[in-house]
C-alpha cells in the first residue's frame, strides 16, 4: 500500500495535544549510557535464572488472563516494604509512571490541581496535564533543598489536589527529611504522594516516608524496581498507602493492567531482594566518587541520596554534552542552567567518564 | 502497623468516579472457565521454548530501559498483518485496552464525544469517559447486526468524535461487512477505529478492514494477542494506521510502556503464527458445535465470528449462570436479557459445558 502522506495536524487531534514532542530522553546506542539513571548492573545470574524458571512457569497459562488483583506480588512488595504492611496496602503497574497516572486519574483530573517543587522529575506536569488537571510548579531554596516552611507556604497559598513530594529529588539527587513531608501532610487537604524512586540509594539510616503512613488516609509513597532491582526493562512500579487508596486506584486501572510475565519476573526477583540490593552499596561508592572527583576537576557536585549526580559549573552544558557524547558516554543536560546529570555506573563505566569529562575543559 | 479504617468515600476521589465499582469479571478458580472468552488451548511447547529463550536474552539487558519506540515488534506485527503495512503504521501496547485508552487520550478528552452501537464491547464506554469524553450508545438491528444505513444515519445524527465498530461484534459475536466501515467512515468527520480483537475467528475469506486503510487517515483498526494467539497473560494489543495517527499516539504513551519481557516474548510468539493460529481452526470448530447443539437444545444461537457464541432463549439468565457455576463451568451474564455468552473452549471444556446445559432446564 502506499504510503499516506498527511501530517499530525491533519488529524482530529485534541486541541491541548497540538504542538507537542513526545517525552523522552534520546536513545543513542553509545558505549556508556549514564544519561537515564539505570541501574548499569545486569541482574546477577543466578537471579536472572530463578526468573526464568517463573516465566517459564506463567508461560504453561499465558492464554490466560493474569490475576487481576496481582495478589502474590502485592503480598511479595509488603514484605520487601516491611514497616508492618500487607498486601491490600499495596499497588503496582507497569512503571512508576503508571503509578502516577493512576493516582492522577483518581484523585486529578479537569478542575484540580497538583504541586510539585520544581525542578523535579519532569514526568509529574506530563503525568498531570494528560489527565486534564493543572500543574503548579512550587520552587526549592539553595542547593535545591525544600524545607518544611517553605513547603507549607507554597501548599497554602496554591491549595493543590495532589502534592508531589519527589525524596530523594531527581534531577539534583537532594534528600528530603521526614519533618517536610510531616508538615506538607498537614498543610494540604489533598493527596501527598512521596516519590521514593531512589530510595535505596539512601543512607542506610535514613528514614522512608513509609513510617509516617498510620493515620495518614491521604499520605502515598511510591518506589520502582527500575532503579535498585536494575529492572527498568521489566516496568515495575509499585506504591503502598491505606486500603482505601488503593481501591481508589483500581476504579481507574485498566483490567488486567499487569501481565503475567511481569508479574511472575517481579516476584522471583523480589525473592532475591538481598542479593539484588548488594549492586546498590557498590553503585553508592561510584556516585561519591564521581562527586568528589567533579568537585576536583573545579565542578560543584550537590548532595546526592540516588545513583546520579548533578553538578554544576558547566560553562556550556549542551557543548560539553556533545563533547562527551563524541567520547561516546552518554550524560543528561536536563536543561538547569551551567549544569549536568550524571548516573553512577560500574567502576570501569565511572572511570570512562571522569577520564572524558577530565580531558574536556568546560568550567566556567 | 493498624490497618487504617477509612472508606474510600472519605478520600478526595474524582466527584465522576464516586459510587463506581472496578470493572471486571468474576475470578473464580472453576474447572470449566469459558466466561472472558480467553483461548484455553495452552501456547505449544515448542513455542513456549522458544519465547522462554527470548525473555531469557531480554533478560540479560533487563537493567536498561526497553526500546522505546519497539521497532522490531512493530515490523514483526506489519509482518504478520501484510496488506503491504509497514512499521511505521503499528502502535502496540498493553492489551487493546491499552492502544484503546492511547486512541481516546490522542482523539477523545473533555467536550468530545464517542460513539458505539450497543451491545458491544463494555469496555468502550469506561475508556472514553475515562479520559473526560461523552459517551453516546448507538443501537444495532434485529439479530445485533449493523448496517450501512443504520450506522450512517445515527453517525449524522450524533456527529462523533470517535466512532468504535466492533468486528466482528463482542458480546454478540455478528460480523461487519467491510462496505459498513467505508460508509460509516464516509458518513463521519471523526476518528473510526474498527476493533477486530476476534478477526482470526472469522471465515478466512472474510477481508479485515485493513483493506480499507489506504486513504483513510482517519481509519484505525486494532488486534489483540490475547484470543487466536492465546496470549491474555501476555497483555499484547496492536494496532494498524496511518503514520501521522501513530505520531499522535506517541504523543500520549506513558514512556517505556512496553516491558522489554513484552516485546520479546511477543516477538518470539509471532515468529511461529502459523502454528499458534493452528488452534484457531480447532476453537471455530467446538464454537460452530455450541452453536448447532444450543440451537437442538432448543436456544437461539447468534451468528458467531468470534470465538464465543451469544444464546438466548433462557428464561432466567442469573440462575442458569448459577447452575452452571454449580455444575463448575463459568459463562457469562452480560446483561443481554434472557441471553448467555459461552467462549469455545477446549473439546472437553466444550463438551462439559453442553452436557451441563443440557442437564438444566432453562428453556424460555
Amino acid at each position: 500500500m502506499g504510503r499516506v502522506t498527511i501530517r499530525l495536524d491533519d488529524l482530529p487531534l485534541r486541541d491541548d495535544l497540538r504542538g507537542l514532542q513526545p517525552y523522552g530522553a534520546p536513545q543513542a546506542p553509545l558505549p556508556v549510557a549514564l544519561n537515564v539513571n539505570e541501574n548499569t548492573h545486569p541482574v546477577p545470574r543466578e537471579v536472572a535464572d530463578d526468573i526464568l524458571d517463573a516465566v517459564g512457569r506463567a508461560l504453561g497459562e499465558i492464554n490466560r488472563y493474569p490475576d487481576r488483583e496481582f495478589r502474590e506480588l502485592r503480598a511479595a512488595f509488603a514484605d520487601y516494604l516491611r514497616h508492618g504492611l500487607v498486601a491490600d496496602q499495596i499497588w503496582a503497574a507497569n512503571g512508576s509512571n503508571e503509578v502516577l497516572q493512576h493516582v492522577l486519574q483518581a484523585f486529578g483530573g479537569p478542575g484540580r490541581r497538583a504541586l510539585g517543587f520544581a525542578p523535579t522529575y519532569s514526568m509529574y506536569p506530563l503525568l498531570t496535564r494528560a489527565t486534564g488537571a493543572e500543574w503548579v510548579s512550587g520552587s526549592r531554596g539553595a542547593d535545591y533543598t525544600l524545607d518544611a516552611e517553605s513547603a507549607v507556604e507554597q501548599i497554602s497559598a496554591v491549595d493543590p489536589d495532589i502534592v508531589f513530594l519527589c525524596a530523594p529529588n531527581n534531577p539534583t539527587g537532594t534528600p528530603l527529611s521526614l519533618d517536610v513531608i510531616e508538615a506538607a501532610y498537614e498543610a494540604t487537604r489533598g493527596i501527598v504522594i512521596v516519590d521514593e524512586a531512589y530510595f535505596e540509594f539512601a543512607p542506610r539510616t535514613a528514614p522512608s516516608a513509609l513510617a509516617l503512613l498510620p493515620g495518614r488516609e491521604r499520605l502515598l509513597v511510591s518506589r520502582t524496581m527500575s532503579k535498585a532491582f536494575a529492572f527498568a526493562g521489566a516496568r515495575v512500579g509499585y506504591l503502598a498507602a491505606d486500603p482505601a487508596v488503593i481501591d481508589a486506584l483500581r476504579l481507574v486501572r485498566l483490567p488486567y493492567h499487569l501481565s503475567s510475565l511481569t508479574q511472575a519476573a517481579a516476584i522471583a526477583a523480589l525473592a532475591h531482594a538481598p542479593v539484588m540490593l548488594q549492586m546498590v552499596d557498590e553503585i553508592i561508592a561510584q556516585r561519591d566518587r564521581i562527586s568528589a572527583t567533579v568537585e576536583a576537576l573545579g565542578y560543584r557536585a550537590y548532595e546526592s541520596w540516588t545513583n546520579f549526580v548533578l553538578f554544576s559549573g558547566v560553562d556550556d552544558p549542551g557543548r560539553t554534552w556533545q563533547q562527551l557524547y563524541d567520547r561516546g558516554i552518554l550524560v543528561r543536560d536536563i536543561g538547569i542552567p551551567r549544569s549536568l546529570r550524571v548516573s553512577a555506573g560500574t567502576a570501569e563505566e565511572t572511570t570512562a567518564f571522569l577520564e572524558a569529562l577530565a580531558s574536556i575543559d568546560s568550567r566556567a
